[in-house]
């Protein structure tokens, strides 16, 4: 069973606002079984309306238009709707009731405007919006279902989850789909690829597995689809178990858990804690830790050395050290990873020194050289990862890599990783 | 001059990544003045991808195309694509000398995967991608214009900024349209449009005013379009001017410069140096202001005291303070912007303390309570906020309006501000 999205709006086709609507029906859709064909941006234009129209009946079964139902003239979703479907518009008393309440109740009197709110196609089925003044509305013609809901996020949301998403499974009794998201780090997708090949080729028919990169990490999204749920559950698990057996080292976690999310959680089950000191990064893996409600359960705080006079006067770092190696080395990074372990007192610790560009780089250190340390309870461990030469691209990248070493040594503390 | 967007790609249309390409493309099309007329989201399916090129032709001059151009196999666009146009698949070897290098620095081995990137459609004029591996193809036929790209965003946004909108405009010579942009942070929507009602009423016809809020700035974009540019410019900066005089206390800057590079270049211009001690943004500021390249000439560090006890044992804030005050309150927050000055030595400081939720809140210290100091040369300066629920718009809204104050605080350096 397949449906199509209509996303009515000039603001969408210019960038203002982000379609976010369209990927949050197509996960609700997804949920019970619909998967979406195609997601359609159009203008607020009656003829660009019928086309659209037309042209979607022909590909899926189910139609669900969002935007054009407010109150101003640009608006002429219902209109178009109205006639495409030789439909006379009639006024519906419980909608102009429910639209004078929600007017009364913020002391504004109706005027002609609202009025026409309360207009609707004489034989669609209507879905009083809760949310808002202007309902939604369910056409049937042929084998097809045409749905309007205004563009508003959450009118929309409350009309799908109340009366959308239910009358189309009362409708369509839609198969079972079930998705499970691996994430892995720590190679490109072509190397994941070479190394998956043969579970791909192996993958049941009821199974798909799809690539989503963004780097340094990608995802790995199985999905599932048949009559019978739990069947689906016992297969995905196989095939789960399966890309452990395989891809262990790069398996970080799955979806909807995030990184730091991860990282949080392990540390608050050890009941372990963690300060950072960067410089490269300038506070963005601090950023990541903090953006987790509850993180002031584990998490202590930084040292955002960026200049040297920070890492030797209140990291104590020996200026010696600074001058001999460097502020981006070995010794640099493993002494701020002990010394703000020390400082702030805690179990575990990430420090970063690294370029991150676009100027900066010398022949021996270039633009991307960034060393990592990590401090556990036992002793400090630095890797070097050489990253490319976009100064954003590069804090995110090295923030995020940091944050997987932190977990991987977490999970082995006690044993030194090589 | 009109184009329509085909983003190809499962992961859209069932949610999991949400359209942000379409709406930089968007915009940026608009800015060369080319609309776009439909956004159409489709399957990785080759029947479905040369449906939608067929339709799309039907409607429009230029077609921008992303996604399904990885090495994976489930990324069919560019065989559909060199299928489409009749065109054989030859091997580049700029292109395979290129993604080798990429490879190489990276200390990765060419494999047949990536081998395949280097393949492209005879006759397509292509677009060596420098930020990724699959290149971007320009294929003309009859009066359309095809054009395909990585879904990558970072990869899409190099390949459009650096060859396709200037071929786009090359090629079309779409009208002069100049868009300058004012950033303004202070007040809501609906104020603003209240202050300029008059100023919106009285815009000559060649000039369109849009508000573009991202919370807390709205962005008000001025469009001229026409065909005289020289004419446009002076139409521009007199309603630019007008504005200045209506709303000093709102304009922060004008795009392209962000707030972060404003206080940057501030500071820069005065030789002054800054430092910051978060609490609540828990590292984003300093994340912010390190974003800019360059910032090292005037950003020394911050030390995020997520921890009472490194407010206390670091940062010298006294535990009787805390203890009496709160550590969200004006006394700790003004004694935490003293003494980072004092403790890295700068000029100026930012100080951040509050309840970024969703937890932690009181009856008179409700999630969102914040306060905000700066440390300037002269003085240190207390401001409070009552933001909203949401942890992550608490975090990313303090950090905005605390470097707005900042730099308020340099411009009037000397006076204090009420």
């Amino acid at each position: 069973m397949i449906a199509e999205i209509i996303s009515i709006g000039d603001e969408l086709l210019i960038g203002q606002t982000i379609n976010t609507n369209a990927a949050w029906m197509g996960q609700e859709l997804n949920k019970i079984g619909i998967d979406v064909h195609q997601v359609s941006v159009i203008t607020d234009d009656e003829q660009h309306i019928r086309k659209a129209l037309d042209e979607s009946r022909e590909r899926v079964n189910i139609v669900l238009i969002t935007g054009g139902l407010g109150p101003t003239k640009d608006d002429i979703t219902k209109t178009t709707l109205a006639s495409y479907f030789h439909m006379p518009l009639i006024e519906n008393e419980e909608i102009l009731i429910s639209i004078k309440e929600r007017l009364k109740s913020r002391k504004l009197e109706m005027n002609e405007l609202n009025r026409k709110q309360a207009l609707v196609p004489a034989n669609a089925r209507v879905f009083l919006n809760k949310w808002g003044t202007a309902p939604g509305m369910w056409f049937e013609d042929k084998q097809n279902v045409f749905v309007s809901m205004p563009g508003v996020p959450t009118e929309m949301k409350g009309l799908m989850t109340e009366y959308v998403l239910p009358a189309i499974q009362e409708k369509f009794h839609p198969p079972e789909i079930i998705h499970k998201t691996l994430l892995t780090m720590g190679t490109i997708e072509a190397r994941l690829a070479d190394l998956l090949e043969d579970f791909e080729n192996e993958l049941p028919a009821e199974i798909k597995m799809a690539y989503l990169p963004s780097s340094p990490i990608i995802k790995l999204r199985l999905s599932a689809r048949g009559q019978d749920r739990s069947l689906l559950e016992k297969l995905l698990k196989k095939q789960i178990n399966k890309l452990y057996e395989i891809i262990p080292d790069l398996i970080f976690g799955t979806e909807p858990e995030t990184l730091e999310e991860i990282v949080g959680r392990l540390l608050k089950e050890r009941k372990q804690s963690l300060a950072t000191a960067e410089s490269c990064t300038g506070g963005n893996i601090s950023h990541l830790v903090t953006s987790v409600p509850g993180s002031s359960d584990y998490y202590v705080g930084s040292l955002i050395a960026y200049a040297n006079e920070v890492k030797i006067n209140t990291l104590n770092i020996p200026v010696e050290l600074i001058e001999k190696q460097g502020a981006v080395s070995k010794e640099v990074v493993l002494q701020m990873a002990g010394n703000v372990k020390d400082l702030f007192g805690t179990d575990y610790s990430v420090a970063i020194s690294g370029i991150a560009g676009p100027s900066g780089g010398t022949p021996e250190k270039p633009v991307g050289t960034t060393w990592i340390a990590i401090g556990t309870p036992d002793n400090c461990i630095a890797y070097k990862f050489n990253l490319g030469t976009d100064r954003l691209r590069n804090i995110h990248m090295a923030s995020l890599i940091s944050l997987n070493l932190l977990r991987k040594n977490i999970l082995k503390a006690g044993t030194v990783l090589v």
